[in-house]
């Protein structure tokens, strides 16, 4: 059984892991006030091309409500897409810091200014929620990527409507590296008041490197990971991880990135040639939807782990296939074989 | 410098790095359903000699939180001892789960059967919190283990008043390696509602083994795992580095524990041959507190990184040396030496 | 100008105020454990013809989110038409306890049981909320009733489901005094788990009475109460204006409602009479939504102050008319003459 | 049985209830926007001398729970004396907002800068609750009342340490009014960010006005205030209780308070002329707190109604004795005859 499920399926890319046993008995401080935690977020920052306060965070939905807790008062909400993983698969994370989740309709998986506005709009009285952030994804749920010109657009309405603008990178390696992609680290920094640099889904063994760019927000936000249970005490084992992953001329962070792209892009050709059609078009990003006949499905079942999206009207099946740093060449050329 | 500050300044026993270096390139289910955390659940449950569910999760303030907020209603509080870890060190991360954590003094770092009865009585209305639950921590803040006589009459006194009882285990490896324990895991089994058996400060990159056996506390546990953040993706991670540290028939989580309490014993034999006063009596756990002259103190920092615990109204300070799995005999005899 | 806005726009019924006024210098006790408060709850179960817990709580959005916390694990949501005064009109309330209020598509108003189970089906992981209570108003948000049928219905799919039923009663009164409707009092206590008659909006002061049937749901609900700060130290004024509410063989509270909806009914008649369209259709309860043009509307604005809805799709507004216990016929004869 | 246990047992003082009556079937805007809320916060203002917002909130608890709420973020915490209402007797509502209760000894029943100081400087660290704001109410729990050199020492020490100063007070009225009381409404606006004055133990049927002074900390209050079910529909109701006590050259409010000061001070001094011992010092306001032996309590039991506040270790009780707006001569003159 070959897996495209997810691309957190394997443990970590081996740098990381020869990195960590190579300092195995090294003594550290405690709680990510390391010399390895410095030197990633010094390298994060070179790439960003400006000030910022970076934290190591274990996981994504752990970084998604420290965010929104810490950055909204008890009668602020957020508005995402309907797609968004904060209001679908986070099993109430948010709603427990307080916050009621807000939902637009999703355009091929992303926030629209129209929809950020309407849902605004919608908001006029102190009897309903106020809306104070936007909350969006790249690569977004479906795969598919922000242009600078569209998230330059949010950014805009943010400004206009008074939004805070978080967007969560837990793909953003595969989204940066996507041929669709025009937007870098350092537009991020001028877009977003805070994003994420997702570890877990792009080689680590666990971790996300948050960057706050909007100085109002830094304030005590030390204060608030340990409030929410999310500051290790071995903080130097994530700040090891982002270090390996940063360093150098040619990260090893976009390397691996590039690399599961490279392998859907594979996929997305062969899946295109043999007239598959697509539930979001796809993006040069790792995540592929296409759609298949429930005969297709059930023989590809056999030999390959995928998750299925949806079940659409006329009885086909949106499923998702996804690469990682670690789906080789083998894998890709046997699935596309069995398409 | 050498440290003795605490026994999560090292990345992690290389046994367990190299197993993870092994496994790098394996593809696993996510969020703890891999073959590696069943195993590592298996045996664990051997060594409780009952059925357990068991949960790994990444850091102890956020599996204290969890199982308080897991177990309690929202006007149910926990009773603890001042100087247990939810009341002073976790940034109010117990109260941000909408739950008081009420005190009742300390002695030599443990809860008593007396003090946990006073406070109880002290809540007769419902103009206050009720008490639900006891947390206290093995080994303690101050180094001190708790008795199989000590602990049975508390849960004798939990049964009597409808209290849970929840044990801290996140130094639990030195407790029941100490001379001055009597009791096993599958004591720790029969006596708690629930416990945790702490990797961090023994050995791992992080985590820690959460053991419910209160069937009525087990429903629906990894809901409340991922509305706080606590599901790992890459819940293998957790489940390989217990799998190590558990498995065999001489498991390496008790011999690394083992070692540091027996790099403490050599510390504190030196200490009570050179006549210094202990602000908590050593018990044979990895933790010591001395009690130095602020000269002998200043003179230690020229070398050595520790806590200070305490001024005390003498002028002197308590000051904590911890041992781990990787303090040499070269630190410690250093150290020895120095005192 | 005459107010159709609301149903609570009047201080209270005199009947109410007197008593209050003769009790004024009476010495009782607090927090709700008063013989008037005992009284009410008394007459309260005899209407119900069985055993419940009875609180008088100080207003509807407090007992909706003392309700929904009280009865919620963390991870567990609420199910509500997406017109649900939990989802739209209380500014988070029920999110700022820490729970997803998760909605379906309306129905004239009405929840049905396909919805429910829709929803209910959509949460199938861990990865999601858990679905726990079912949330409906009777009368609705657009005044429609629910039938003992409709009502019955949803109880059976919520036991299948193992759903708790919680009906918002804030506008109680007016639903079961409405011809299309065939509840009384008993049906609700054997289909809900919890309800509330509401007295804010049928001529108390403030106030309604939360009947608890499920046992289950009993246990420490003053604890509760006394949590959110919903537990009024002076609680006999409420209890006092539920005695008033309830005493003898016709309750004022049915005769203030019936009074409501007769007015409600007449202007319901001119409506219709003169061909006018609905937003909802017409119950018999005080809420009524006809469509006006925008001419119409600026005309009626003149005189009659009202809430406007919904700006349909063809220019037009659907409007809301509510009257009161305190609506005189001179009042409605102004409105109908002006239509 | 004459009741001394309470200021809260009575229902209203019936100037406020024949207004209610007088206007009971006018229609007034809902949620605390109509003129009676103006008009009331218009003469609170006059008196403080200066602007401020002006909330009218139905109960105490839910005042503390809702400023606490709004003014603190997640990680920060409120310093109180030990005694404090929000510590021990309000069933974790502060914390089931999130926000731990820090804890200083009380000197006669209040905080002091050096309390104050001592428990800041013991939360140093990161890993422990940020302090952030004081809280203390006037009259004490203990029935004293703050000086104008004490309550400015504390804004001082307040100012220094970057924390907020929040003044509970539900005995306001009886703290003005006491002979011991150098402090007006104008000082307490000066010295505090916010503090609230007391409705339901001073003769109203429920109901405290809170007072925000802090301009930083006035944005978006309606909406915190609804988010908490706190904003009655009726919010007139609480409006003309509060224009009804705060009126006129001569107010209710102060005229209420001194009654039961002027009730409470027979008491005391025929205490006094007994040779009873206090357990607090008698401050002229509402509340004694003498000391008996269990013969006398249990004779005074026979008639009276009253709280035990302490067992002491002598054997005797301190017991306590509330005056209210509607204690008569001839239940003081009871009470002195049966001491």
């Amino acid at each position: 059984m070959i897996s495209f499920r997810n691309d957190y399926g394997e443990v970590a890319h081996p740098r990381i892991l020869e990195r960590l046993l190579e300092c195995a008995y090294a003594q550290n401080d405690g709680y990510g006030l390391d010399v390895h935690s410095v030197a990633a977020a010094d390298s994060i920052r070179r790439l960003l091309g400006r000030d910022a306060d970076i934290h190591f965070i274990p996981g994504g939905t752990q970084t998604n409500l420290l965010v929104i807790a810490a950055c909204l008062r008890p009668f602020e909400c957020v508005l995402t897409c309907n797609t968004g993983h904060i209001n679908v698969h986070e099993t109430g994370a948010i709603e427990a810091t307080g916050h009621k989740v807000v939902t637009v309709p999703h355009v091929d998986g992303k926030l629209t200014p129209e929809g950020i506005r309407t849902m605004f709009d919608a908001h006029e009285s102190e009897h309903m929620v106020k809306p104070r952030m936007v909350y969006l994804s790249d690569s977004t749920e479906l795969g598919t990527v922000y242009t600078k010109t569209e998230l330059t657009a949010i950014r805009r309405t943010c400004d206009e409507l008074g939004l805070l603008l978080f967007l969560d990178g837990a793909r953003l390696g595969s989204a940066l590296c996507s041929a669709q992609n025009d937007l870098t680290l350092s537009d991020l920094a001028a877009l977003c008041d805070l994003f994420y640099i997702g570890g877990t889904k792009n080689g680590a063994l666990f971790g996300e490197a948050l960057v706050i760019i909007n100085d109002a927000l830094k304030a005590d936000f030390r204060y608030m990971i340990k409030n929410r249970g999310a500051m290790l005490a071995k903080g130097f084992v994530t700040g090891i991880q982002f270090e390996v992953l940063f360093e150098g001329e040619n990260p090893l962070f976009f390397e691996l990135a590039a690399h599961a792209n490279s392998q859907a892009i594979k996929i997305a050709d062969a899946l295109m040639a043999k007239g598959y059609d697509f539930y979001a078009t796809p993006s040069g990003s790792n995540q592929l939807f296409p759609i298949v006949t429930a005969e297709k499905m059930a023989e590809l079942e056999q030999n390959f782990a995928f998750n299925v999206e949806k079940t659409l009207p006329d009885g086909r099946f949106a499923i998702r296939f996804v690469t990682s740093f670690a789906t080789t060449d083998k894998m890709v050329d046997a699935l596309i074989e069995a398409l």
